[in-house]
This record gives structure tokens, sequence and C-alpha cells, in this order.
């Protein structure tokens, strides 16, 4: 036995696979190194003298993955949804982005934003920042020292934006380049991802150039794919060549070439779905999101079956709720209006299959960083102790409708220790 | 100034009409023997010598009004939720609620319930309990001791359910009639409701009967009308000549001779809604239990357009949160999702709008006991104070924008006051 051995007992339960969950009343979870060594029934016998911390009825899950959120519409969550995307854009979005060259300004935000993380159990967020170095810089300092983990991305934009956001194109690269170089090895946990806002933002030549970048430091990729039909036709307009939206990526090196993640993906044709499976690109569920911002509904067991990789996105501030428990019940929820109203041969999401997406499925976008999102051996010891007796009733239930009732009826408030890597996470400081 | 005067002071907040929000920064409330007398941005002259409470910026908005839950589903919030509506009947709901023959089960669990409507604001709602009449006084008698407003119904069935559930006629009619005598003037905020459960539970006899007996005692009446697909294709099996759905309650009186609310409405036909219309039925438009159990969207702003009064619920346990704020939300985003798949001719719903059938829309049924929903003079003096500090930000917020947040991202703890008529409501015991 290892000198870094932690045991964790308690009513675990976790997925390996979408079909069911694996679940031990009262079991172990042996924890070598911040990596999960073991989960077992029964303390196995080499680790007898290891030091168990007992978490008696409650429940141990691993942490919450939240594939796709903008830091800085952290102060806009919940406003201006009566809105669709584009003009909300100009009016909530880039006027507060616009703020983001303060980096006073941002540090007190960007505190804010991931103590809530913190909060709600989201151990694990790949997320976008704004154009500016410094104020993205502040923003994967405060990530580092939380100890959360993050793909934190400077934002590139360089035509039709509001003016304070336009970059010219060779700084935006640059100082893309300079957070490659600073910060690609400075955290095991927060690293830099190439971060184009959309097509409508960035000119072909600024994404081919953004796409070598991504490939000369093995940086992955994050943007937005087919939100809103007004903005599918408007990428129509600017890019008559290309077969479709996706294909506007792919031709630039920006669609799996690196690992990469695009959010929303609501109205994708079958096109872009098979180049998505063929190139191993990752949709940022957004439900919430997709219905404030009347985008659509994202058709995620088509996704699936298509074998495309799906993980959910709280899409702050397009989304208004920072907990991935309403993001994962948003999903079922929505699954379900797909299969009543637009095609009965695509059966909803059930519990087991949206938990699996929201750890696993989607912490295999990390795989640069690690193994994440179960408690398999190997995978890193990112995790959550849920005391759910507030939402209890006064019947007896299994861990799996406990687990269940916590994903439609929990908060903060249920979540009482937070684990990244092994290491259990203090309340991050707020400036 | 008469002896019973009491003025409350903070940012106040309420609709008049659908259209718009009323609102005074640092307005006074005017409330003389429970009900508002006046609303002012300057304390008028003849009461400058009345108590004032001085909320200070917190803001003062009208209580939340639940037109539908079922209080015995209450345990099974949140669970089960990957059934459709006859399946989940059968699995979930028919054995706990067989349970409710036990009173003390009942104390328990009932006792939890009215404390949790108290937590999340909701300061009058329509209630089914189960068919078993000593449960049901003690609800009654539990949501009088708590001094929240509620129309409660024990529920009628005596056809196609599971054995303990299933009534005999006479002694269905006579125990309701009991009720009926008991509590129609036993509180001014606590009262009987006639509650068919659905047409597949209750013969037209039995039907027949309640509505004579809403008739005799001037109560109202609550039901369920066209939630689902399959339970819709049941009801035409079961009485083939009748027109439609609506059309069965209607021929036995049941569907506006007396104040009528039917939870759901999602698939109603034209001929439906024009009845509905006629006769001044109530929509219980409950989204997130129309989400969770597969059913559907009910088109509410064709409801709007019609005439249709439409209210909000949370119909506990199809729907898993207690909290208005969610459903109202819910609301907003179901709308959305019609206007995107469904019907662009129709607009999809906004804040002062759901607001506004969240409180006085609602508010229009409980018209036999008062004016509630809204500060205009004459109404009810039910009110929440919220303290939104938690959900703020830096920036400063209109008040529309306040509440707005407060209904996307709210929880009780932004609660920190409740008046029914005038009275601050304490915490409500739970035995």
């Amino acid at each position: 036995m290892g000198n870094n051995v932690k045991v964790y007992k308690g009513n675990v339960i976790f997925t390996k696979t979408p079909q069911e969950f694996e679940q031990l009343e009262g079991g172990y979870i042996v924890v070598e190194d911040g990596k999960v060594k073991e989960v077992a029934q029964n303390l196995p016998e080499q680790y007898k003298d290891a030091e168990v911390v007992d978490y008696g009825d409650k429940l141990i899950i691993p942490g919450f993955i939240d594939l796709h959120l903008h830091a800085p519409q952290f102060p806009n969550r919940g406003l201006g949804l009566d809105k669709e995307l584009l003009p909300w854009l100009e009016t909530y979005t880039f006027p507060e982005e616009a703020k983001f060259k303060d980096t006073e300004y941002a540090k007190k935000v960007y505190s804010r934003l991931v103590r809530e993380l913190w909060k709600y159990g989201t151990t694990r967020s790949v997320v976008f920042s704004t154009i500016h170095k410094d104020s993205t810089k502040v923003l994967m300092d405060l990530f580092i020292e939380a100890g959360l983990g993050a793909y934190v991305g400077k934002v590139n934009m360089n035509r039709n934006s509001s003016p304070d956001l336009t970059e010219d194109t060779q700084e935006s690269l640059k100082i893309t380049e300079e957070l490659l170089q600073e910060y690609s090895d400075k955290s095991p946990l927060v690293k830099p991802i190439i971060t184009p806002r959309f097509v409508p933002s960035c000119t072909a030549e600024l994404m081919k150039d953004l796409g070598d970048l991504a490939k000369k430091y093995d940086a992955p990729v994050q943007s937005h794919l087919s939100e809103n039909r007004g903005e599918i036709e408007w990428v129509k307009e600017l890019h008559p060549d290309s077969k479709n939206y996706a294909d506007v990526y792919d031709k630039l090196g920006l669609f799996g070439q690196q690992p990469t993640v695009m959010a929303h993906c609501v109205h994708v044709t079958d096109d872009e779905i098979k180049l998505m499976a063929d190139n191993g690109v990752f949709v940022a569920h957004s439900p919430e999101s997709n219905y404030n911002l009347s985008s659509g509904i994202a058709p995620i067991r088509k996704f699936l079956e298509a074998g495309v990789n799906v993980g959910f996105a709280t899409d702050i501030s397009g989304g208004h709720a920072i907990s991935m428990m309403d993001v994962i019940a948003g999903a079922m929820k929505g699954s379900k209006m797909r299969w009543v109203y637009l095609e009965e041969e695509y059966a909803s999401l059930s519990v087991p299959e949206v938990f699996y997406l929201a750890t696993k499925s989607a912490g295999r976008f990390f795989s640069k960083v690690g193994k994440i999102g179960s408690f398999e051996e190997g995978y890193e010891f990112d995790a959550l102790v849920i005391d759910d007796e507030s939402i209890s009733d006064l019947n007896p239930r299994s861990l799996p409708e406990r687990l269940q009732r916590f994903l439609y009826l929990g908060d903060d408030r249920n979540i009482v220790e937070r684990f990244v890597s092994g290491k259990n996470l203090p309340e991050p400081k707020v400036y």
C-alpha cells in the first residue's frame, strides 16, 4: 500500500455505461495519488490500515462536468431571456463582455463564478472568457487557486462584432499563442483551449491560423455550431461555398483535428452528424439555453445512435442556471418533447443515460488531462458527497431513486464535499 | 384611518394586466383589515401615523398561486419520471395514495407539504387529497393552522382503479357531502372543492351527482382534462357518444356550471377551447409535469387569444418541483419550443405575462374567497418579501430585471416573509 492512500465509505453510485448504474450501499472507494484504485463492497485486506473517511448514509457520486459556459456572462444570468440569439448578443452579451478589459472587474466577477461552480459541484468545465488576455489569465489563475479543473479559452473574434470587441487578426493570434506558451504546462488541472467565438465573428484567415496553433501546441478547440436558425442562415451567406456550417470549421482544421467540442448543435444536418461522429467531435448539449433563447431541442438520441460524443453544458448565460442538476433534468424533459412532437422513433433519455452523459461521456473530452467522470480504476477521484436528507421522504428509497431525486430536486445545499483529483476543495475565495 | 392599518415599504412590483409591470422603487403598500387599501410612491398624508414596516431594498410581490397539486404525491416527487401518465399512476401514484387511509401517516406527509408550500411562497393552492375523508380533514386543518389559502378536494373515484382506491358510489357521495357541510364555512381561507379524479376513474352516475353537489353547496370543481394521448383515447372508448373529453364533463354539470379548474389541457381541440372560454373554465397549466410525463406542451398563447382563463400549477408529483418560480420559468421555455416547432403564428410568453398568469389571472379562481393576486385596491394582501442579494450581480438592475432573475434563479432562501390576507405567517409546524 502506497503512502498516498485514502479510503472513502458511503453509498457509491456512478456509471460505466449509459445502460445502468453501478451501486454499492455502504461501499468503499480506495484512492491512491488522487486516482481511484478500487471500488469495493468490502474493504480489501491490503487497505485495512488505511485512513477511512466514513460518509455514513450519504451518496458519493462523480463530480459534474460543464462542457460549455461563458465566464463573463455570469452577471447576466437570468436576464434578457425574452430575446433570440442574435439580438440577445447585441443587447446583453457584448456590452457586458467589453467590461472585461478591466482586470479588477474581471477578478470580482470571475471569483464569484468560480465559487458558484464549486458550490454546485461542477468539478471540471470548458469555458469561454473574453478577447482580453489579462482577464483570461485572471480566470485561469482563479481556477488554479480553487483546485477546479478547466479548459479556459481566450475568445477570438475579428468581424461582425461591436468595435470594442473586434480584434486585429495578428494581435488576436499573438496573444492566443502567448497564453498557450504560458499556460500549457502551468497546471495539471487548468489548460488553455483554442476558442474562435463562432463562424460569423471570425474570418477564414483567423480560423485557419487558430487551427494551426491548436496543432502546434496540441491544444483542444471549442466553438459554437448550429444553435439557431437565423445564425445558420447567416453562416450560409458568409460562406456560400461550404457544404454546411460544420464544413466551414472542418476545412479550417477546427473540427476534430484536435479534441473539439461544439456547443449546441441544435439544427445540424445528417451530413454534419456523420462528420461529427467521424471526427470525434463532442456536442456540448445546453438544453436550458436552447429553450431560453428559442433555439430548439438538440437531437441527442440521434447523436448517440450515430456515435457522436455528447456531454451537457449550462451555457451561462444563455442558460440561466449554473446547476448541472438543472441541466440534466432539462435534457430529459427536452428529449421527451422531441419524442412527443418530432420523432417517435427516437426514445427519450433515461436517468442512467443522462447521468452517464454528464460524467463519464463528457469526461472523455479531458483525455489529455486524465481519465475523468467515473470511479473505475485509474480515474481521477473527482467526487461529490451528497446529503439528501432535506429532500428525502418517509419511505425507504433505492440509490438510483435517491440520485434521481437529487438531480430533480437537489441544490447546492445538498452537496457537502467536493473532490478534484483526490483533493477535498475548500470554498474558493471571492475578491 | 382605521385601527387595522399597516404600511409596508419596499420595491413593489406586480401586474394589473399581462402587458406590463406596475413598479414602485421604495413604494408604500397600505393594508387595512388584511386588504390592500392603496399602493403609492409617497406615503399618503392620512397614514402618516400608521406603523410602517420598511423592507429596504427588498422586493415585495404578490404571493404565488398553485392551481393544481396532489398532496399525497408529495413523497413521490422527483421519482418515476421515466414513465408516461397511465403506467406512472399504476406504479407510483396509486400505491402511495392508498397509504392515506392512515391519518397518522397523512399528518406526517401533509404537514411537510404545507411547510414546503409556505417555504416557496405558495400562498394559495388548489389541491387534490385522496379518497379518504379523515385524511382530507387532516390536510384542511393543517392549511387552516398554517394560515395558507387552499381549496382542498377529497378525490372521488369508483372505476378503473386499484381495489383499495375504488369507492362505493353512494359512500363516495356521502362523505363528499359531509365534508362540504363541515368545511364550507369553517374557515375564510380553506374551502372544500368537488374533485372527480378524471373521467376514466368516475362513472357518469357519480359525476352527475357530484355536479349536483357542487351546485347545492355552491362549491367549485377541479379535475383533469386531456393530459396525454393515451388517456384521451381511453376517454373516447369509455364515452363513444360524447363529442370530446370536455363534453363528458360539460354534460354532467362539471364544466363551468360552478367555478371550474381543469389541469393540463395539453391536447384539447378547438371545440374544447371554445367551450372552455364560453364556460369560464380555468386551465391549470402544469408545464414541468407535462414534460416529465412525456405529455406535451399546452397551447397557452392560443388559450389566451381565445379568452380562456389560465393559471400555473406544479402538479406534484407529475411535476417534481414545489417552486412556482420553476413552473413559471418552465412555462416560458415550453412556449418558446411550441413557437419553434409547432406554430410560429403564436408568440411565446413574456415575463410580465407569465407573472400575471401566476398571480392575478390564477387568483380569479378564488373569486368566492376574495380578490387575490394583485396589489390593487380591495385585493387580499397576499405577499412575499424577496431578498435577492444572493443572486444579484455587480451591476444595477431594474425591478423587472430583478424579478425576472428571481423567477429563473431564486429559491426558498430568497423568500424572507410570506403574508396571506395581511397576516405574516410563521413557519408551519411539522408533525
